[in-house]
């Protein structure tokens, strides 16, 4: 038995400077829930221009691939750099010599996959990619584990968050094409060249990777129909309301049994009560329906450092559980001590609260002054019209304790002029 | 090396049932993504009331629970008859046998998910109950493995389809709760006493899983404080809609660190533009916020036999892809030969056309004869207000190949009265 997961990193820019953080900063709790420590022990780096956010022990970074790639201490190398040359040359290698991998590279997996998953097999080890594909969505563990008891019939995504903030964005605001594209190229979510988002490159892409994974084969890129969104124009997305839809851009993927699997990217109008009509801003998400779990959705980030850096580390961890330990996973249940629940007394909210009260002057000065009395800060008071003497007040609340609130109202009670406490429902996510 | 995993089912009732339909309606596809066959080996029942709508080889069906619990074939004991009487004890003795446990259970993991999760450790063997919580999402995977490198700080859920449905109802047709209730007694989406679901029970079982798992620590259900959805009233539900939120039953886990974890289920107004908000009839939905991943949101069935089903035999075949095979996961990306794709032109959809026409009497005929030279039929037709002797004319197909609507485009577009095909966009999720 190991006394540590040992993880070497290649490349140190936006991706894999995200998981160097994650794996020092949470260094004792990740090797907690895995069960062993996990540590990162080598980062390989072309150049290191600036201080890192973080201390790095001796002799960790390193200008040498080998250290990693053929170093029998390493049991996972991680690779962050994007693109198929040194990329690819280096997934083969670690492979090769029985290293698991872990990528967040969606080109090097819809084009070589299938070719790096057979180097796994072969040397029983395996290849991860869950960040490959909408970062902070756990799509690609869901198609290969929770969902390979079912047999998917159908998927639909929204796999690209440049353009689905584009298309919100006119939808929201009325906006053209071009002027959505260009405030979002102003905040960063579109790049100077974005055609490899707008002309749905990127959807595409993101596509043979899910439905490789669906439909169990291995779809190539060039066998997808893409179109993106530029011709899509304001006008288009209002007719397409008082129709009832909302204009996305969708990612299709159909079996259609003995005939072959749809495959296509493009603008979709998607009723509005559809989940997918929903998804707002640079969000993702990717909808299935299965034989047996009918239909379900994953909803998250689709890109950004920590998302995706996130999803990479959920592989580390995952490796690492399984690693040593063959079957047994260890626990979360078990592997952390006890902890506090907070008393719901201590636990602060907005209130709503609707009162039965007399329909007479002073009424409402009375149940403000209670609420004073106990801190309780009015944020809006409404009284709809009085029938037979008898009124009622809708208060909502600022934040306040919950001991506060039930004090409040304890005393309400008492007063003359409230018939009844009709409701109290909290207000708000927390 | 084993050359099957060998599984031994205890219940053949709802869910019990729709596994053993699963796993023998799809041996073949199961075994070929598992990487090593998965056998329905044995199962054990009380009563077998009717005639199995599936054939069970002789030797496989047994009155001996010995059979599967002290059986040195059977690899993994998948649990599906509910409380914690018998279930409690198989489970001991499955586990204490080397025995991998699958469960549906809520209960029996709420109260002994500690307890069984120590003696799987001490026998190599895992404790699987992806189906005890929201059958259909996977989330008991997302939050040990993919969120495992996250810091989860905010869990909202939408764990209890009843009351959501109850809800939903409520909203949508101005109903009284009791009314809502008897519908939904009416048909089949709640009990005769449905206290279990109404009175929040339910949620906070769920809830006390989620929470170890999100919050790495163990709860018990009394640590819960839960209200039901009694008290809300048709009028509440309009206020609320008029103050902009939604009333849900959120089942609510905030860590508020060194002060202790909030844990709480009840009537909750969420605001209507939260996903949550959104979430209708009897589906079920968690949604998280973590340090990395930033929001993130699943969705699906909560319940219902082939869900559940479903989850069940998705850690089986979980297990199974780890079991013999150590680290080496067959990847789904190799296991299946290549599948045709479906040319663009055989895809069958509706199409939204938006046509800038000649603003003159007879330009509609024009254009319909095209479409009915070319088999499109037509679902609507509507004509803005013209500008300038130009008009735009929006229609919307019935569904028609893609080879069709693109011919008929091609010979619309040379018209004398047709100046400019603005926009072509499909309509509908396939």
């Amino acid at each position: 038995m190991k006394d540590a997961i040992k993880v070497g990193l290649i490349g140190l820019g936006t991706v894999g400077g995200g998981v160097a953080r994650i794996l020092i900063e949470n260094e004792d709790s990740l090797g907690r829930r895995a069960g062993i420590p996990v540590k990162l022990a080598k980062i390989n780096t072309l150049v290191l221009k600036n201080p890192l956010p973080y201390p790095l022990a001796d002799g960790v970074l390193t200008s040498d691939i080998k250290d990693l790639v053929e170093n029998p201490e390493i049991d996972i190398v991680v690779e962050c750099i994007g693109g198929v040359g040194a990329a690819l040359d280096f997934a083969r290698r670690a492979l090769g010599n029985g290293k698991h991998f872990v990528t967040s590279n969606k080109e090097l997996i819809a084009k070589y996959g299938p070719e790096l998953t057979e180097i796994a097999k072969s040397n029983g080890v395996n290849l991860y990619f869950e960040a490959s594909v909408c970062g902070g969505i756990p799509i690609i563990h869901g198609l290969k584990n929770n969902l390979a008891s079912d047999n998917i019939r159908k998927l639909f995504g929204i796999l690209n968050g440049t353009t689905n903030y584009i298309l919100d964005k006119m939808t929201r605001e009325g906006a053209e094409f071009a002027d959505a594209l260009a405030e979002a190229q102003k905040l960063g979510y579109a790049e100077q060249n974005p055609t490899n988002d707008v002309d749905a490159f990127d959807a595409a892409y993101k596509l043979s990777i899910l439905a490789g994974l669906a439909f169990h084969s291995s779809f190539k890129f060039d066998q997808i129909h893409f179109e993106g969104i530029r011709s899509i124009s304001a006008s288009d997305i209002a007719y397409a309301k008082s129709l009832g839809y909302a204009i996305k851009l969708i990612a299709t993927g159909v079996d259609c049994g003995e005939k072959g699997v749809q495959l296509r990217v493009h603008p979709t109008m998607v009723p509005l009560e559809h989940p997918l009509a929903n998804i707002s801003g640079a969000f993702n998400a990717v909808f299935v329906e299965g034989d047996y779990i009918g239909q379900a959705m994953f909803y998250g980030p689709g890109a950004g450092m920590l998302p995706t850096a996130s999803a990479v580390v959920g592989d580390i961890v995952d490796i690492a559980m399984t690693h040593e330990l063959t079957h047994s996973h260890p626990s979360m249940l078990t592997n952390f001590g006890p902890r506090e629940v907070l008393p719901m007394g201590l636990v602060e909210s907005e209130y709503y609260l609707r009162l039965s009260v007399a329909d007479k002057p002073g009424v409402l000065a009375k149940i403000a002054s209670v609420c004073g009395e106990f801190g309780v800060s009015l944020k809006s008071v409404d009284q709809p019209e009085a029938e037979g003497g008898l009124a009622e007040l809708i208060l909502v609340t600022h934040p306040v304790l919950e001991k506060s609130m039930q004090e409040a109202l304890a005393k309400m009670r008492g007063l003359d002029v409230v018939m009844k406490v009709e409701s109290l429902i909290r207000v708000g996510l927390a």
